[in-house]
């Protein structure tokens, strides 16, 4: 075997390598092992680094833990097409969401996550500002595009809209009774619009 | 000091007062403590019972937890009112539920209960099972009377809109990003009544 030669690499890259571990380390795990059995012992050692290491940058499993998602989700990027017909829009929408909730991966992410969201008010008001917020904004605009042009009531609070389209997603997903569907995600956007009276 | 008498209380009753001690404990606890320092020796140690005598009935915190919330809700009687208007008999339940969700003291237990349906299967059964079906075949109860009298559409999916109905709540319980208000709820039914479009 080849002598082990001394990292020459400068500080700051291998800072970068170090973090890029972690993350790593911290997605693998979760779809591995069961979340209470996720600690910041198993993230160094899966990594290959040292707890200190971790504690420099982040002060919370649950910082490293939404980190790892963030990375994953690739920032929230999210807008929604406007193709004239808003049913179908929030549609596609939906039925992308609900398909991407309901995979077996990034399902056990947001199972994470939202354990964090629970007990930790840091992690959720990163939540709220890096991912939630900028996707219900998203959703909102397109509603008000249409809410412009007079196809939606005018007295309806686009905000209540937003998450009346969302809620039942995340009701669903977090507690049943059914699948995560696309015929679910379109009759949600079906009464929300149409309404349940006849 | 008077000196201490052997405990002459027949092991039947000794158990049931052990039983109540320990989800007391756990009651207290998840008020006062943050959820993660909410151990099996916490609780033992509250109650004044031994961690053997807590694993001879519960097999997980997560099993001890869910039995307090239902000793808590006093089993889920739900039932919805019938007054022959079906938009205000959904906005009371959906703000006497919104009330009890913004509880701080219910707001805890949810969040005890939440992480432990994230983590545990089998407390997401029993949660399944005996609180959020019994609530939901409630609503969809009240619902179908309205249906059979041909008040609502007939193409609907009733548990869909149920799930319209509660999910939003839900959503905004765990997510934000407005307060659980019941200017809230009302929306919440009004769209999925009325729908949103003019």
């Amino acid at each position: 075997m080849p002598e082990r030669e001394p990292d020459s690499t400068p500080p700051r890259r291998r800072s970068e390598r170090a973090r890029t571990a972690v993350l790593n380390a911290t997605a693998a795990l979760i779809e591995e092992v069961p979340y209470p059995r996720l600690t910041i012992e198993a993230i160094a050692a899966r990594a290959g680094v040292g707890k200190q290491t971790i504690y420099r940058w982040w002060p919370s499993r649950g910082a490293i833990v939404f980190d790892s998602l963030l990375e994953r989700s690739g920032g929230a990027d999210a807008s929604l097409p406007d193709s004239g017909d808003l049913q179908a829009d929030l549609s596609a929408f939906l039925r992308a969401s609900a398909d991407e909730m309901a995979s077996p991966s990034t399902g056990a992410f947001l199972r994470a996550v939202t354990v964090e969201i629970l007990q930790d008010d840091g992690v959720a008001q990163q939540y709220r500002d890096r991912l939630l917020t900028p996707q219900r904004s998203a959703v909102r605009r397109r509603l008000a595009v249409s809410q412009d042009a007079g196809m939606l009531r005018d007295d309806l609070d686009l905000d209540v809209l937003v998450e009346c389209l969302l809620g039942p997603l995340v009701g669903r997903w977090l507690l049943g009774p059914g699948p995560l569907e696309v015929d679910f995600a379109d009759a949600v956007v079906d009464v929300a619009l149409r309404g349940a009276i006849r």
